[in-house]
């Protein structure tokens, strides 16, 4: 059984209305899931209306919602509005809602927060009273759901509390995937570390890892930035390590999907180049992720299962393919860096070393 | 003025019939430059007939033709095709060939190969008798061309056979951008030496980063390794490291642009990285390269021009802009690797410690 608590404050509903983008939201009747469909930015803000348990589960393993904190919240809020379609019979419901975690905990395997989020479903249906009815039940899971997100933001924002100062002013930063509101249930990770330090008046520039073959660099962490006119320039993957040895990076700052014990960090892949490129050059390189990121049942990264997806990422730009038919693609959707190449995790609890926080726990 | 002697020998034409695919012709009546059209592999095999210099230049610029030793040989051969149509008179004649030699060797600023070749062809008009003729001038600028190619091939089988014994039986072996037959007037420099390889029974895998943004890798080299029946993968650049803390590569190599006198490698974007990852695990770093990419007036890399290209080449993936309006971009097409992270330089007169090539020039 996972640690299921978060240290976070709840989030008063006036901080909440400054929070701006929020990619993952329950419908106020509690009847749906709306997602914001990232496969579709920048060129297009689609929002998806989604009911049914399978339609979730779709969503997140094709990425129309992407971004471990994100991911967790739509298995949340997707299965508190998918109850509404299950059986009157508690016993049914309950059977309804076991299957329906079980089928979105199959959807990806990388990220922890996916099964912490269902975890906190699951207690909620345990946590009810012998006897409950549906009616109880269902409230029970909407407002698990939305608890759920709402600490995921208030994690964001401390964590942006914690981590901006460690930015310098006038420095370049680099970023590699996508941490910020699209990745969370609003503000981000590491994204929302940046965005902090900007909102503070420090003066910084952000390098965009592209972060192929999804590309949630170019489009996504680039359009947030666009958004809050954060100075900000895209670059191939393989470039940040000729720019560092320009001595044009000064920092570099991450988000993760799953933290072992020992503080090995999975994230989406290139996350560990970019980690390995910090160490060789001397540039400081911080993760952010919320406390409930660590997996505390794993002993090392060693013990993180890494998602394969499928070839065709790797062989189809936009709508062509490029590669030649008869070769074939490797495509780990993620990688594990070190404790030892990374300088410090900062959570909503504060700014910590790697090895620590086994002790911290 | 640089050095202009190659050391490999003559290619008799029997060897040079069985080199395969030769991307960069003149034709028989020496009138017209024939490219293989490499924007458009592997999905359309064009061939493009080029009788004019600002043709070729525009070729070169474009990357309708790419790979150091290949835009060599697509500016002289250019050169002697465009020929045919300068004046008849001696001292226009001459006045035509400089201003060519001045429009194509501002082409591409990094690969030291143009320059090479073009300094041949002016050699070649400045070696002629006192008042010969057009026609004679013209048949020494066809000779130069031809001779320059073929010498081109034969330094790519002479790296072949010194470099193939490096390459570990039933290893798998990491390579950047596109080093083959399209890169060269025929064979390949460090894709060459994988062929060797292979044609010599050695049981090698290829892994190919795809090479963002113009993806070489995905598109050329997959392509000369699946018409090899060379067993081969394409992956992002930014999976190498994660696949190399796997341990599953045992050796990589790459070509070079240009090297300076000490040792450092100018290279395809993102080499450097792959140099940094190979010394964080332990892996040989190989370059491959034809004495001529040697430049002995430069001391060291930081004396390299890197060439900036435009930034569509990171907003566009196929057809589709993927970035949001209003964002920008970095658009280096080439990095230096420092000597020290390099394992051996191989060229057509063996394998080098890069601190020596100095001493040996």
């Amino acid at each position: 059984m996972r640690a299921m608590s978060t240290s976070a404050p709840e989030l008063s509903p006036e901080a909440l209305a400054h929070v701006g983008l929020r990619p993952v939201l329950l419908s106020d009747d509690g009847r749906a899931l709306r997602l914001l469909d990232q496969r579709e930015l920048p060129a297009r803000e689609t929002w998806l209306t989604l009911t049914a348990v399978e339609e979730v589960a779709e969503a997140i393993e094709r990425m129309a919602v992407r971004g471990a904190p994100a991911i967790g919240c739509a298995a949340a809020m997707g299965l508190a509005a998918a109850a509404h379609g299950f059986p009157e019979d508690p016993d049914a419901f309950r059977r309804a809602c076991l299957a329906a975690i079980d089928r979105l905990a199959h959807t990806r395997p990388t990220a922890v927060n996916l099964f912490v989020a269902l975890e906190q479903m699951r207690q909620a249906l345990d946590g009810l009273a012998p006897g409950a009815d549906v009616a109880t039940a269902r409230a029970a899971l909407e407002s698990t759901a939305r608890r759920h997100a709402r600490a995921d933001i208030a994690a964001c924002l401390a964590m942006g509390e914690h981590g901006a100062p460690l930015l310098p002013e006038g420095g370049t930063i680099l970023t590699h995937c996508n941490t910020g509101a699209l990745a969370t249930a609003g503000w981000g990770t590491a994204l929302g570390v940046i965005r902090r330090a900007h909102a503070m008046g420090r003066r910084i520039r952000v390098l965009v890892d592209e972060t192929r073959p999804v590309l949630q660099g170019a489009r996504l962490t680039a359009w947030e930035l666009v958004h809050d006119g954060i100075p900000a320039e895209v670059i191939a993957d393989n470039m940040a390590g000729a720019l560092m040895a320009r001595g044009l990076v000064q920092a570099a700052i991450v988000g993760a999907d799953r933290i072992a014990r020992n503080g090995d960090v999975a994230n989406k892949i290139g996350t560990y180049t970019v980690a390995v490129l910090c160490r060789h050059h001397g540039v400081p390189f911080y993760v952010a992720a919320p406390w409930t990121t660590i997996d505390l049942e794993l002993g090392s990264g060693a013990e993180i299962p890494i998602e394969e997806r499928d070839e065709s990422e790797i062989h189809v730009h936009g709508d062509r393919r490029m590669t030649p038919i008869g070769v074939g693609a490797r495509n780990p959707a993620f990688d594990v860096t070190p404790a030892a190449l990374i300088t410090k995790i900062i959570t909503e609890r504060g700014v910590h070393e790697p090895s620590a926080l086994a002790e911290l726990a």
